[in-house]
């Protein structure tokens, strides 16, 4: 008993700092909140990610932000105070992209505008497939319709829908995510959307790809219980919950997800995850 | 075999009509068409429930309409020429509005601007549950955000969602129902809504209730294979589709729910029970 107790403190959190060789951070919720303007930083975070840099740990950015293109996107986080490069960060509309190049496939979307450009080069004519992002006020019930009177009318109906988060955060309280707009669109057109964004294991695996690291030896902090850590607990991870952004006391009473920790902020965790590779 | 063949004969469409004491009608997509004003009567439908109403048959009207008060909505349905009265029509509001009183909820309402003069005499004050008609126009990003706010501020989230409809035809193309905001809120909130309308089965049975009849002894017909056809059904009513109003041709061959019949419209099919009738 005793041997089988050590053995799993050894893989637990925070112990399994120790054998790290990256860490992927989400970024609303965790490194600042979003709302009017930039949004604001979250205490600590700006600090925390620095530490991180300083270390040996690789560290990359794996985002459900479909709101701006990933150029803009970053220098908001700039601006917040924050040391990050476009290459650095994950977001999905640019792996989308990707697929509909592979697939021959022309998109209607019905996205933020902000991120509209991202699509600059991309064929909309004659759509055969939708896809749709965190839209916001772009939600409209005309604008619903249109996406779904394009997929009803065709015959291999194919909706992409950039994550599946139900809510989160800004500074003015909690809005509605992208994942409770794809949920209306499969009821009404009966069919299943393709998710491109966390938690698909495909997106992870390819900033895991970006960092030439295997799953075990990389660890994923978000807000999100279920699309950061149940994610990344699927592709072979382990995934920490931070009690920042959408974070919900339930988290921790959650019927099927279960993160390796729970940690007050990033701060918290960077630091605990640094004073173990100390030892 | 041969008795066995029979017998099946005498209780299917439309031999079944001989037994009938009464029929149910949906309104829109069997009677007319919705749409810019008042819409446009489905051809044959004006004088096919003038058929109805000189026959032995009871007659009442089943419909999952939420975009007016049941007067203004009766008063419409007789511009369109249609001999129809209040007491005739079966709409979820009113069904609702029982339910509040009886559970002592007040709501928060998410519904067409025409609906809510039918909620006057309702507290919602500081509301406890949230109901959803077909709002249209009204389903914006902040009104559905609003009700998203107060669904997840409850320790015990109530939503009633007035009918469950995926979409339904105007003259200008098809347009998203309740039952899509429905499911959008059920995955943002991880709750089950309580549907008030067709497919109900209290809902179906109250209009039985006010017949007086037994369910084999009525037939309903609708444009909606599920919440109207199947919804009778499983109430043990005989269910007819027309191919009006959202008919769709892929709907004869769906996987769980198949009509006792299937007619071009309303006019054959009170032709076809009034003839059956005279035999």
């Amino acid at each position: 008993m005793r041997i089988q107790h050590s053995n799993m403190a050894a893989t637990g959190w925070p112990e399994c700092a120790k054998s790290l060789k990256g860490v992927i951070l989400d970024l609303c919720g965790v490194l600042y909140d979003s709302g009017e303007g930039d949004g604001v930083a979250i205490s600590g975070s700006a600090a925390a990610v620095k530490k991180l840099k300083e270390s040996d740990l690789q560290l990359r950015f794996c985002t459900n932000e479909t709101q701006a293109t990933r150029e803009k996107f970053v220098g908001k986080l700039q601006r917040l105070g924050f040391d990050i490069s476009v290459s650095e960060v994950f977001p999905p509309a640019p792996a989308a992209i990707a697929v509909l190049k592979e697939r021959g496939l022309r998109p209607h979307l019905l996205v933020h505008d902000g991120l509209l450009d991202e699509f600059d080069g991309v064929d909309k004519s004659n759509p055969n497939c939708v896809i749709i992002g965190d839209a916001a006020e772009n939600f409209s019930y005309k604008n619903l319709n249109e996406a779904f009177t394009v997929l009803i009318g065709l015959e291999k109906p194919v909706l992409f829908s950039l994550g599946q988060g139900r809510y989160y955060k800004e500074t003015d309280g909690l809005k509605l995510d992208v994942g409770v707009y794809m949920k209306a669109l499969e009821y009404a057109c009966d069919l299943k959307a393709e998710v491109i964004g966390k938690p698909s294991p495909t997106f992870f695996q390819s900033v895991l790809n970006d960092m030439g690291l295997q799953p075990h030896e990389v660890l994923m902090i978000g807000d999100d219980l279920v699309n950061d850590v149940g994610g990344a607990q699927r592709c072979g991870m382990k995934g920490v919950q931070v009690r920042t952004g959408k974070y919900r006391p339930s988290d921790e009473k959650h019927p099927t997800v279960k993160a390796d920790g729970t940690v007050d902020n990033l701060a918290q965790a960077v630091d605990m995850i640094l004073s173990q590779r100390l030892h």
